[in-house]
């Protein structure tokens, strides 16, 4: 395990605008507040949704589609630096009319309605291929 | 997308009274720490629960009842001033005994134990009226 | 409802290492920092996972197990002291190849890939025998 001690700088909340992109917004808070290592979580609901499943055999993810209102019952993740570009790892918990759930890493996803709390740390996080899970990961 | 910085006053670690209203705890904490914006996560279980599914078309909120033992695997949610009280907005995973999992907006549920976390911000977050989605939202 | 205000004295990022036992390895990053409470959040990947249910009538827990590469959608909890020991009380919601989710209380599970934020108090939590859930809790 590694891990390093952070220092934040400054902490936000967030409402996500109806009909933009889900992880787009959050990187765009990040982008706006120029936050190269941060924490993130959220909750709200989306009209649509692409969730990525990582095959840990084949080391690929594939995609999971739904085309339909869902709640994000929760979502957690970070901002670090992925080549350059501020990336939001994101995984959501969604869910349906009927209560029944779908989880996972969310790629995109259609915000009806987002409320997020992230803290934003000192030190960048960058994201660099490791060579067991053929992932990009910190630190 | 709107967001604001805010300043963390006060931080919290509470243990929800097993009987009582899980909500209501969570605005209990708010009420007698004076919170008009907090963040929360937490988790615990529930004897019985009450989601809510927003259904975007009608615009409207249909609840789901569970009737039964249910362990909090995840809640995360926020405190804010609605029509001047402070109200918690409550999202949660539930899960039964076979791990089969619901979730949701948590309207209600009673305690069976419950472990929250909560940050208290500075400055006020209030809830007003959204055309768009017909909810009432912060920023 | 009882609560406690909390200081925190510092704050972690962690990647945990592939192979390791997901809740051994926050356990072990709790002792590395001395942290006595703790409150962390997190998400990832493992290769296969025991959830435990807590029947609320028999008062004991059965263990749910899979045997299988799931998703960490989402994973919250706390470290405390459990018998002098720093025990990671975990939650998590776990996803498989077609967004299907369980959840619950992690017991154990190998990770493939995990990503943790700790904050640490500085003031110890400590468990203790609670006569109506028949659980350790703290406060």
């Amino acid at each position: 395990m590694d891990y390093r001690e952070v220092e934040t700088t400054a902490e936000y909340v967030a409402s996500l605008e109806t009909g933009a992109d889900w992880r787009a917004e959050i990187e765009s808070l990040a982008d706006d507040v120029e936050a190269d290592a941060a924490w993130f979580t959220a909750l709200g609901a989306v009209q649509d949704a692409e969730l990525w499943f990582y095959d840990q055999d084949e080391c690929e993810y594939y995609p999971i589609e739904f085309d339909e209102p869902l709640e994000v019952a929760g979502c957690v993740g970070n901002v670090s630096l992925l080549d350059d570009d501020r990336f939001a790892h994101t995984h959501a918990v969604l869910s349906d009319d009927e209560g029944t759930t779908y989880a996972g890493h969310l790629n995109e996803a259609t915000v009806w309605a987002g409320e997020v709390h992230m803290r934003v740390f000192e030190e960048p996080l960058e994201r660099e291929y490791d060579e067991t899970t053929e992932l990009d990961l910190w630190l």
